[in-house]
This record gives C-alpha cells, structure tokens and sequence, in this order.
C-alpha cells in the first residue's frame, strides 16, 4: 500500500550512476541527489574519502554535503542496472570508458557523457549500440581541491542532448532535477553543434594557456600576436564544424573573444591539469578535429601545430613524472 | 727601414675588432687570430676573465689560448678605425648594434655580422649607408661555458658575403684567414638566399625544441606529429622565401631532414637560451620573416602560431627572472 501510494504521488526517483568524483562529477551529482535523484558514484582515487564522508561542494550559492545513496570502486558494484550512467571523467587514451560503465548499463539504461572534445562519444556507442547516448556539455568552473572536496568558482550550466541528435526524454528530467536544484540546463536536439561551439572556446585557449608559458585567460588577450592566434584557430574550429556539417553562428569568434575578456582572469583546466602533471586531453580537444580535418581534406595549420607541439609537452610531462 | 721591410714582405695584418665574446665571437677570433690577424675584442659581461687571461677555445681540433691584442668595454675605446668589425652577439630587441659598433667604425671599415635570423642587416644597414655590410652564417656547435671559455663542439663553417649582394674582397681575405687556421669558409654572393636557407633549419627546429617541452633534435623528429610539424614549417619558410625573391633549391628540405636525423641529437641555441633564462632570438628567428610574410600577403600560418607563443614564452620567462 505504502509503496503504491509513493508511486502515484510523484515518479519512481531517477537512479543515477556518476562515474568520477572531480569537479564535474561532483558539483553535478550533488546537485542531481538535491534534487530528489537517487545518487550513487564510482569513485577511484578519492574513494576513501568519499566513502567517509561523501562529497563536501563549496560555492558561492551555498555549501553542500552531498551523501550519496552507494560510494563504489567500479559501475560492477552497483548491483542494478542505472537510469543514467554520468560519465564526468576525463577523456584520455588510458581511459576506457565502455569498461568503467559497463556494469551498470542495462537495456533501459542512457549513458550521459559530461566530457570535453569533439567526437569522444564514439566508443561509447560502439559498445552500447541499444542504448541511449546523452552528450553534455558543462559550462563551470569548478575545482577538486581535494578528496571528496569541490570548490564551484562561477558559472554552472549543462547543456545536454541526445547523441547524435533528437529529442530525449532522459534529457528532460535530467534538465528539471537540475533547475530544480537552481542549476541551469538545456537541452538540445542537435548536441553536436554544440559541442563544435563549445570547442571554438576550448582548441584556442586550452593549449595556447599551456604552450605559451602557463598563462591565463587575461594574459593571452592582453597580448596582440596571441590574441590573433586564438581569433585564428576559431575561424579554423567554425570552417571545420561547418564542414562537418554543423555550421555554427557568424557571431560565435566576437561573442567567445568578448566573453572572455568579461571574465575574470581564468586557468583553463589543461593549464591545470599539466602544472599538476596530470594528463591532459590532447586528443580530446585537438587529436580528434585534427584528425576530422584531415578526412576532409580540410587545412588546419593552426590546430595541427598546436596538437604536434602539446602531443609532445604530455609526452615530456608524462614521462618526468 | 723595419717597418719598410715588413711592409713589403706582406700585406698588413687585418685589423678586426670582434663585438661578443660568446661561442661565436670567441671561436671565429680565436682562429682568426691564429691565422696572423690582428683581433680585439669587446668584452662586456665577460670582460674581467678576458681581459686578464684571454679567451680560451677548448676543440677536438686542438685546445687554443686566443690573447686579444686589445680587451675593451666597448667599441669606442679601440681608438682606430678597424678594417673589419665582426658583430657575433645575439639578436635582441634590447641590442643596439649600431651603436655597440660606432665607435669603430671609420670610412674603410666593413661590418660583419655573424647572426641569427632574417632581415637583421636593415638597422646596421640604415645607420651605415656608405659602409659595406657583410652578412655571416655560422655552421657551428659550440657553446660558452664560462666566462672566456668556449668549448668547440663539432662544425665551424662560416659562410658570408656582401650584403645585401656582390663580391667583397674583405669576405674573401677573411675566407683565406678562416681556412689558413683550418675553418671551412664560404664567400657567397647571395648571402640573403643563403639567411633564407638556414632559416629552413631554424624556423623550426628553434621554437619547436622550446615550445615541445624542451626537447632535443633526435626527440623531436621520433614524433611522427612533429616532424610533419617540422617539414610543413620548412615550406612555409620556403615558399616565403621564393616569394621574397631567393628561390630555394627544391631538395631543401628533405637535406634539412635527413642531415637532422644523422647529426648527433643537438639542443639547439634557443633551447639553451631558454633553459638558462636568457632572452629567446624569437624576433630575429620568427618575427622577421612572420612581418616579410604579412608584407607580401603570404599566409604562414604554422610560423605565425610558433611567432605568438614564443613571444609569450619569453615575456613570461624573462618577467619571471
């Protein structure tokens, strides 16, 4: 009786596995458990701590503990098979991610990718090519500033939507539990186009904040020659989306060159990433348009000098570790 | 009447003032020197150790002790008109050639130029109309270690020639000098075409050994990535410099390449500069040829990306100093 009575008052709550417990996987967890979702995380590295005491997220809007339902070392553990499996790890060539969700993803299952680049979902959809494939894109900036401990420093929406295209129901919950929880979300039908938008920010920003000396987002623009090489590798990124088939706005260089001159001085995650020595997603975010590029016959000297030299500066860091 | 017999028996000594006691100025005067010229130096950071010891030359070819006939701290204490001022310091924004020279300059003086990059000539060019200019390549691994102290690793070729085209007879006596002291010289005609064709070697090999992550020749050129990184830059430089009216030959290239992998693996200058936070030739190596390239409406693309991160490396290290 109890259990019918629940069920006629509101919807059974969304099982969700998060697989990667860093920024990412912890902001957007927590909030998805605030809202009602039934949270569980694979956690690796931090699974001592989070299995303590869960994940501690710090931010501006508030703090929360975020206590989920089940603190896991691997998706096989998890007994069940997931709603939404919501992969928040980095892409790297060491990562394999149709093994990390494999446990967990039954028939009904969406697999939700919260990752960086262009072209990642591939794999995922060769492993599970009955299952539903959500991509997403996070527009935050947040830190693991430890175990189980996430600082939000602004910003915070996901846009999100199904791989390759159309409408998803999935999507739709996963974008009211997240307004819910005052994060905002949208969903697209046509994700691919915005993962191509999104990159015009990441391929100039993302290696050059390396590659020119471990600089931030100010110090790049402030620089003339430097400020023409991101210009410059946006018109590549916009000629190569376009000729991908996924044309994106005339608007989209001024808007990304102005926005981030409006922003506070900002690290990007690879600048992060490699004065922490920790790999960095070449491939992701350079490896795969260049190599998209090169199928098409499309030049993108810019980008392709940009990926020699960072395919390189990972090797270096990599093998000093 | 001793002064009348010598005289006769030889022509004078030519009387050379070298600028830099680097690897360059210490190893070319030292030989120079050996060979019966009458060589000064200005010594500036170094001028203690020279001026009460000489410079010493340690080389596979035989150790050599080069005392200068005169040590200065600058060219205007000479207190003659040189016959040939040989300039072998780096090409620096901050370096003001012309007047590091003036003061030794007279009507028949020819200035030599033994630098890096392209386009360096204009400054000493503009300041000295009525002078001949001489331009120089040196073909040489050697590097200071200490004040004073050269060690000569391997090379020595120096090719020069009128600049900015023709015959010299100065060139000529100081190829006689260089090869009577066992130096490999070259008097070439074309000197500008012969600046174009080393910076084939150097526009990349340069700012890729810094930019890569610090890495040596043999490095660079196991990366499938960026030795096509190397190569695609090399025709850059190639099709500017058949743009700028000094056709290449069409083997360029593969010769650069092929000599590269053979040669023993080489940090190459600007890798060290950049190791020991010293200034980066990145103006005289990129920034020229990028400026003669947007002069002709040329695209280089690949350059222009190496141009801006470098120019951002160096403001970063130097700053940092």
């Amino acid at each position: 009786m109890e259990e019918d009575r629940r069920g006629g008052d509101k919807p059974a709550a969304l099982r969700i596995l998060v697989i990667g417990t860093g920024a990412v996987g912890g902001f957007y967890g927590a909030r998805l458990a605030q809202a009602g979702a039934e949270v569980s995380v694979v956690a690796r590295s931090d699974y001592d701590a989070v299995a303590a005491q869960g994940i501690h997220v710090q931010s501006d809007s508030g703090d929360t503990w975020f206590v989920p339902r089940k603190v896991l070392r691997s998706a096989v553990e998890y007994g069940e098979e997931a709603d939404v499996v919501l992969v928040a790890t980095k892409v790297l060539p060491v990562v394999d991610t149709p093994r990390l969700v494999g446990g967990a993803v039954g028939r009904g299952t969406s697999i939700l990718l919260v990752q960086n680049g262009i072209d990642i979902e591939e794999p995922v959809r060769r492993a599970f090519p009955d299952n539903e494939i959500l991509s997403g894109l996070a527009f935050i900036a947040a830190n693991r500033i430890g175990p189980g401990r996430i600082l939000h420093l602004d910003y915070g929406r996901l846009t999100l939507g199904r791989y390759p295209s159309g409408p998803s129901p999935t999507a739709e919950s996963i974008r009211s539990l997240l307004e819910s929880a005052g994060v905002p979300c949208t969903v697209t039908q046509d994700v691919v186009t915005a993962r191509w938008q999104k990159l015009v920010w990441n391929a100039p920003f993302n290696p050059v904040s390396v590659l020119a000396g471990g600089v931030d987002t100010r110090t790049i623009l402030e620089s003339e020659e430097s400020t023409r090489l991101v210009r410059a590798v946006m018109e590549e990124v916009c000629r190569l989306a376009a000729a991908a088939g996924h044309p994106l706005p005339a608007d989209v260089i001024e808007q990304n060159i102005q926005g981030t001159r409006v922003m506070k001085p900002y690290m990007t995650s690879m600048l992060l990433d490699f004065e922490n020595r920790r790999p960095m997603e070449v491939e992701a975010i350079l490896g795969n348009a260049v190599r998209i590029a090169r199928c098409l016959g499309l030049p993108v000297p810019r980008m392709e000098t940009l990926y020699a030299l960072l395919r390189s500066v990972d090797a270096q860091r990599q093998s000093s570790v």
